[in-house]
């Protein structure tokens, strides 16, 4: 059901900030990062304060229409698809780091500032933002998706490092949820209840972030095993050490090709464990790495390589930053479907799963969180017969993970993409509870409709 | 408003599970371990499973009597208080530990399971559930509280330890949120809402938890100060340091006195910090005892005293386990008026404030995460005066943590002694937004009724 953006509401708009209908802009801010289609909003606003964004709300609730929160578009999952038309609010004027507070840990950016930004402001104090989904993603649509990533293992991810932040409403009251203490237990936690809702409760206008300092001494590992399940196991054996590993990142043989095409290098093709400490001393992190290596050796890991300097660290883990790139590039014009996250149980049966289906699927994950990725390459002049393969794979994906007692995502969020998932994950008594809540906080449904709770 | 406990509703309990009405039980179950008032339920059932909880509800909910979720009664707020009468649920029947799962780092227990049962459950894997609030609290009842303790510098509160969990809501539907994955992003994070909500949206019959490897070699230290200033300042500096402080605690000068009065002994009275250290060997702790030294030493500490013996490191840590009752016997009856949190900068001057005020009140906290305590002490048969000094300076404690951006209640919930500061704490249309997610999970109000919210 669309809900047309009247003349009304247009010139209500316009007076209150920048305003577009330009077919161009239109067009790019109907489609994020993923296969999922471009469905273009009928105006894109570009507020430059809460104000403006409140203003923003109450003329769209004036005039039922739907309003999409919009950061850098980076998202997977189709989360800014104007399914049911309306109006694009983008944050990119929103994007100043409003407070810096080097000795409480935190800081206070506008929604829109990105993760890289509030880095190169705080570099000098040696302090950093840790959560690292790869993009420069806005700040707000990373706690908007519940964002994480390949740091996760050791800060959580935006869960975990949002103190509080500023969202508007429905009804264009701008609320504060949480604030700066590390913790708190003031009332209900709406913070928690905003990361990961998908612009669908309100507006994200500003929040407080965790920020912890930069270990200074860091080191690199990489380790090659027989099957993925060794690798597996590893990383459990490696958590399970209490070592505070930084990143533990896992791809498998394919996604290792992968790299080897894309970048005409010769690694070898074999699953593949990415590890990296830090700590506060070059000793500490050394011994580290001589109990991951005694760790990894017990459960077969092969070629223990490692190194404490940066430009050799940064070369040992070459090709799990160019993983995704690498395999796009594995079909030309290759996208990919799917980001999937799961158990760690379930890699070996995916791998097995798509090498039996005989298509193109890289697998890699955040293993330390027991976190995988499959991207199911495909182009768009494949045919029907190799798509339904790619999606048959997807779904069996998911219903192994949930089975697993996993998750059908675990890092990007529901969109349009995974809604039909949500019905298996949980019983009907939590999805009504869900449903409760987003009416209770949006009850004319303007706040991106259509998206996370599945159909009735 | 009391709502009685009609003598139907009272004869479908008793189908259902043992049910009494005797005097004593309902004494105690009115009663928290605060200054807070006793006031007792009309029954207290005591369910052995999620279906009898479920029962229990909707027997209640067709008569509007209010529920009431019990665990040990070791809050301090007065959340078990029957205000509005009702039945109080008890959970000592749902105490088991449904499954270990090692290898996932994660377990999942019934509600009335309290943390040493599940510690000592897990005792044999080298893990332990972290959050430690001093009481051996039920798992349910820290989810519902939020709590969290000595080690939240490292470990985080319950916030960051529950994945997921049973809540039987108003309309008797056991919804199940969370999972056991360590992230997810699939749909609302009602699991996050739930821990600290305090039995008002639902009553937790299970749930899942996140447990830890227990680093094998430990170290305690104690370092004394000038001042309380000195003290707050040297816990920034070593967390700055990037130092995985695993308990960190502040005792004020009055506190030590107390702990000197209470067991006889000696300690140099003057604010000092305690300290605990973990890692994955002996040599990697001593090197974090050699780094906090030097850091407190620049923090102008004085004595730095380490040990990594248990036995040593257990009698330096005596002043800080004690705390509490040292505190309380200052005055013989006395009993403690609140417990409070708030940031670092705050304690100076709460110090003075008390001081000056010429009261009973020693402070301390678990300074690594901004939290502080301050046990303001009285007699039964103290006059209304200093009583009244008290309440003055409990108010201005609350408004000085607010004012520094901090919150009116860090660990310990809201209840109702702190309902009246979450208007002060938060903008009206966030009160708006709370109360509205209350209703639409609770629309008879039958759910602890009379807590965390202010009175409209």
């Amino acid at each position: 059901m669309r809900r047309r953006l009247t003349d009304r509401v247009a010139s209500q708009l316009e007076r209150i900030c920048t305003t577009t209908t330009n077919a161009g802009v239109l067009h790019r801010h109907g489609k994020d990062e993923s296969h999922h289609e471009c469905v273009p909003p009928e105006a894109v606003v570009f507020p430059s304060s809460t104000a403006e964004v409140q203003a923003i709300v109450r003329a769209c609730a004036d005039g039922r229409v739907p309003l999409i929160a919009y950061g850098t578009g980076t998202s997977l999952e189709g989360h800014i698809q104007a399914v049911e038309g309306g109006v694009c609010v983008d944050t990119s004027n929103l994007s100043s780091v409003l407070a810096e507070n080097p000795e409480d840990f935190d800081a206070r950016c506008e929604a829109g500032a990105t993760r890289k930004t509030l880095n190169a402001s705080l570099r000098h104090a040696g302090l950093a933002f840790m959560v690292d989904p790869g993009a420069d993603a806005s700040l707000g649509g990373m706690a908007a998706c519940g964002a994480s990533g390949t740091m996760a293992v050791r800060y959580g991810t935006m869960r975990e490092n949002v103190l509080g932040l500023t969202a508007v409403v429905a009804s264009g009251d701008a609320c504060r949820f949480g604030g700066r203490s590390k913790k708190s237990s003031a009332g209900y936690d709406l913070t928690s209840l905003f990361v990961g809702s998908e612009g669908t409760l309100g507006i994200i206008t500003d929040l407080t972030v965790k920020i912890h300092p930069v270990p200074p001494c860091a080191a690199a590992a990489k380790v090659g095993f027989e099957t993925v399940r060794d690798a597996a196991d590893s990383v459990v054996a490696l958590l399970c050490s209490g070592l505070p590993v930084q990143r533990c990142e896992l791809l498998d043989a394919a996604t290792i090709a992968a790299f080897n095409l894309y970048n005409r290098d010769s690694l070898v093709e074999r699953p593949t464990l990415f590890l990296e400490f830090a700590d506060v001393s070059a000793d500490a992190v050394a011994r580290q790495l001589d109990l991951a290596r005694d760790v990894v050796s017990d459960g077969l890991g092969q070629d223990f390589q490692a190194s404490t300097d940066e430009h050799q660290a940064a070369l040992l883990w070459k090709a799990r930053h160019s993983t995704y790139y690498a395999a796009l590039a594995l079909k030309p014009n290759g996208r990919a479907i799917v980001p999937l996250s799961a158990f760690a149980d379930c890699v070996d049966a995916t791998v097995q799963d798509i090498q039996a289906s005989e298509v193109v699927g890289p697998v890699f994950g955040h293993a330390g969180d027991g976190n995988f990725h499959a991207i199911l390459v495909y182009n768009d002049d494949d045919d029907r017969a190799y798509l339904h393969k790619l999606h048959a794979i997807h779904d069996r994906i998911v219903k192994r993970a949930i089975d697993a007692g996993g998750t059908c995502t675990g890092e990007h969020g529901v969109g349009v993409g995974k809604r039909s998932y949500l019905g298996r994950q949980f019983p009907r008594a939590t999805l009504d509870a869900m449903a409760a809540v987003k009416a209770a906080l949006d009850p004319l449904n303007i706040m991106n409709p259509g998206k996370i709770l599945p159909p009735p």
